[in-house]
């Protein structure tokens, strides 16, 4: 089976959906297609993320952000279209026969990826910037399930959609992304506070100047560390029934809370 | 049958998929989820474009737009939350029972959309600003085509393909689309040049004023208005095996050149 490479943030829902996807023997050519859609989503949110009205941010996996090296018109035309490819690419009927499954695909991108998901995260997180009170631990996780987690677990989501995975089976798979992806977040706070920027590729203390309410900030370095290392755990107990074919989805768990990048 | 409001250029996509599911006795509920989809789509690229680094415009529909009233930030996320929700309206199973069609109808509309539809137009009319030489006829065309033409042609097809349309139909109702669609953005060009900003609720004459190449630069007034006249006169006649049926699609080719907003 062809396997994704993990490395860095930047390909961790590619290798979801294909690592799903190939626990229920779906066709690899699809899963990679799927792929590649998540990974043209996150991109765009990137894109846009890192503009002046939003971040303002310089610096995105080592290189200059697309406003720097363009313009802002680029980088706000770049996103628009990346998102509409990873709309085309979920729906062209080469990457699945069924137009059921393609449909369901693209529901569950547009779910994760709009006003109930990522972009209403990202829209709590500007607003709590000049909230007068700072967010409750509650409210950072309600926030970061939104801004991040919902399109992680999304593209867990479509690996079992590609499978037509039993609904046990997507609970189940659902449960260990929604995990995965809550340490995962814990882990880019701890990598904002103490991280080494150019290991990372990007611009870092950049919450804690912002005033942002993080979960750094919220439990402390070590309180942090020892919640994304039970919630890394209790994502990687959720796939017991895979047995050994869950291995890599494991792994991911754990490289989730363990990068420098 | 239930009739789409046509006035001013801003449901003049819904009125379209609206009238052409109509020709073939689609789910009139269907044909209301998809119109208000390429709404939220054309919605969207309207927030995006009036952004300060975009064209940088501040009133729209006779009210302040997006970054005005709130922020930049708010115009560019309501804008990608709009796309997403466009795509989500498309593929929820109240559109339609067939997964099929819901698929094709998003792709569909990403096609039109992305880089080689809409976004890819307004990439193109940026470049066109800061161009050496200004833009030939055909090149206007080419762009027009794709900034405006392409979401426009795909809000008939939408409608085409929620009611089943055979091919040569599917054909006619494209050619139809495609010359109101130009016979529009002429229209559009004229409009800005001699139309009255309080009755068009956003700023005018500033395609000129940004030495844009327009029709009207290129054609005269004049032949700016034979022009269109001639294409609305095109696109009617391309419903002739439609009967009376097609009698709203076909005013609507007239509205493209009469209206005043």
């Amino acid at each position: 089976m062809r396997r994704a490479a993990l490395g860095g943030g930047k390909r961790l829902r590619a290798f979801l959906t294909i690592e799903t996807a190939g626990l229920f023997g779906a066709s690899p050519d699809g899963a990679d297609r799927v792929a590649a859609a998540f990974e043209c989503l996150h991109a765009y949110s990137l894109a846009h993320d890192d503009l002046p009205c939003m971040d303002d941010d310089d610096l995105r996996r080592g290189l200059p952000t697309l406003h720097v090296e363009w313009d802002e018109a680029t980088a706000v035309l770049a996103g628009d279209a990346l998102q509409a490819l990873a709309f085309e690419l979920l729906t062209s009927p080469a990457t699945h026969r069924s137009g059921a499954v393609r449909a369901a695909l693209a529901l569950k991108l547009a779910e994760a990826s709009g006003f109930g998901g990522m972009v209403g995260g990202q829209a709590l997180d500007i607003a709590a910037e000049t909230a007068p009170a700072p967010l409750t631990l509650a409210g950072i996780e309600r926030l970061q399930a939104k801004k991040t987690g919902a399109l992680i677990a999304a593209s867990v989501e479509a690996g079992a959609i590609l499978g037509r995975a039993r609904a046990a089976e997507r609970r189940a798979l659902r449960e260990y992304a929604l995990e995965l992806g809550a340490a995962f977040q814990i882990a880019d706070d701890i990598l904002d506070a103490t991280g080494d920027a150019a290991t990372a590729g990007k611009r870092l203390g950049k919450d804690a100047d912002a005033g942002k309410a993080t979960f750094v900030g919220a439990l402390g370095i070590e309180g942090a560390r020892t919640r994304a290392a039970r919630l890394a755990e209790d994502a990687a107990g959720r796939l017991a029934a895979f047995g050994d074919a869950a291995t890599p989805l494991r792994l991911a768990a754990r490289f989730a809370i363990s990068r420098q990048r």
